[in-house]
């Protein structure tokens, strides 16, 4: 059961895996504290409710895929282009590294969420929108790089990179329709149609490279 | 409370309607009963339990919108890729017109089922798995008419098709986002891009007609 206090961390973890493993709406306190080995009088202690629960949790992941993991890819080194690819390809191996291990098929966390949420908790759709345009601002970054660097035609950067997220959200429904992620594997390469770009040119260039 | 010989079509409307600005995880049973003004004991009469209610919602909901509406667009008449902008604007004005009239942003009612049950519920996810498929078939159609029309390059129209849907997949999450499917309005031209289509040709095309 772990030391008494990790007990907010094993709420959390426990609380991360079951919501993106089923839903939000069909795991609640009760189970998050058995999975957790933490007594249900105690979560109030940690956490005022499920809602804020649902917050930290979203936080803790933002910071760990987005600012830590999607910002390492899309702002990094090596080409503009590339860079989004890579970043898509690797959220793909992560969603099935996650069905080899739990047999269920995620999805995006934070879409989930949304979708589940945002009509019933609107504290919850305000947090994952500005999370959404965070990652869009790191969507932003690589694409403005590809215009910079003469990859991309001068489109609007700003736009293509919420037609990007608006894809990547997609993509993650999707995998869940297929029960399989590796049925999308060949729709990654045209996201960087919707930016303007020729996927054929981005790996011919990686391939050279 | 209407006609007892309507008590199914009611209850079919009700949750429909609940699941569809809300989620299916935040209605149950009584309260759809409720809604369509039928007693609960008789809600068994007419489906043995709230999943086989969602399949009669889900089918009954495709023969409207999907091999309805959406076959009458795609497969009619006019330039094959202004079928898809279309579409795709038809979609959006629905969305207005029920934020309006609700107030929630809903979103797609196949999407938002299934990424709250693809991994809890294997017969829904089967169903709309099978729906995305005549979905995607009905995309392709037009797609196809675009390529013999010389509209589009010689482009795998399957792919691209599977890439529309899941860029309409992720519109409607990010409408659910920002509370305003108005929001992304800007984003539908852009859907051309994915099929290796110019969204300018398209608008001048249609301008000119």
């Amino acid at each position: 059961m772990g030391r008494t206090s990790d007990a907010r961390e094993r709420l959390m973890q426990a609380a991360g895996e079951l919501w993106h493993t089923r839903s939000y709406g069909d795991v609640g306190v009760s189970e998050i504290c058995d999975r957790a080995g933490v007594q249900k009088g105690s979560f109030y202690h940690f956490f005022p409710s499920k809602r804020d629960l649902a917050l930290a949790v979203i936080d803790e992941t933002w910071r760990r895929v987005g600012e830590g993991e999607a910002a390492a890819i899309l702002t990094g080194s090596g080409p503009p282009l590339e860079r989004v690819l890579r970043y898509l390809e690797r959220g793909l191996e992560e969603q099935v590294r996650m069905r080899e291990a739990t047999g269920a098929t995620p999805g995006c966390p934070f879409g989930n969420l949304l979708v589940e949420t945002a009509n019933v908790d609107e504290v919850l759709r305000k947090r994952l929108d500005r999370l959404f345009d965070d990652w869009t601002a790191l969507m932003r970054r690589a694409l403005d790089d590809a215009v910079a660097a003469g990859d991309l035609p001068e489109v609007d950067t700003g736009q293509a990179a919420r037609a990007l997220l608006a894809y990547v959200e997609g993509l993650s429904v999707l995998v869940k329709a297929k029960h399989d992620p590796r049925a999308v594997a060949d729709l990654i390469p045209p996201a960087i149609r919707l930016a303007g770009g020729d996927p054929e040119a981005v790996r011919a260039a990686t391939a050279r490279a």
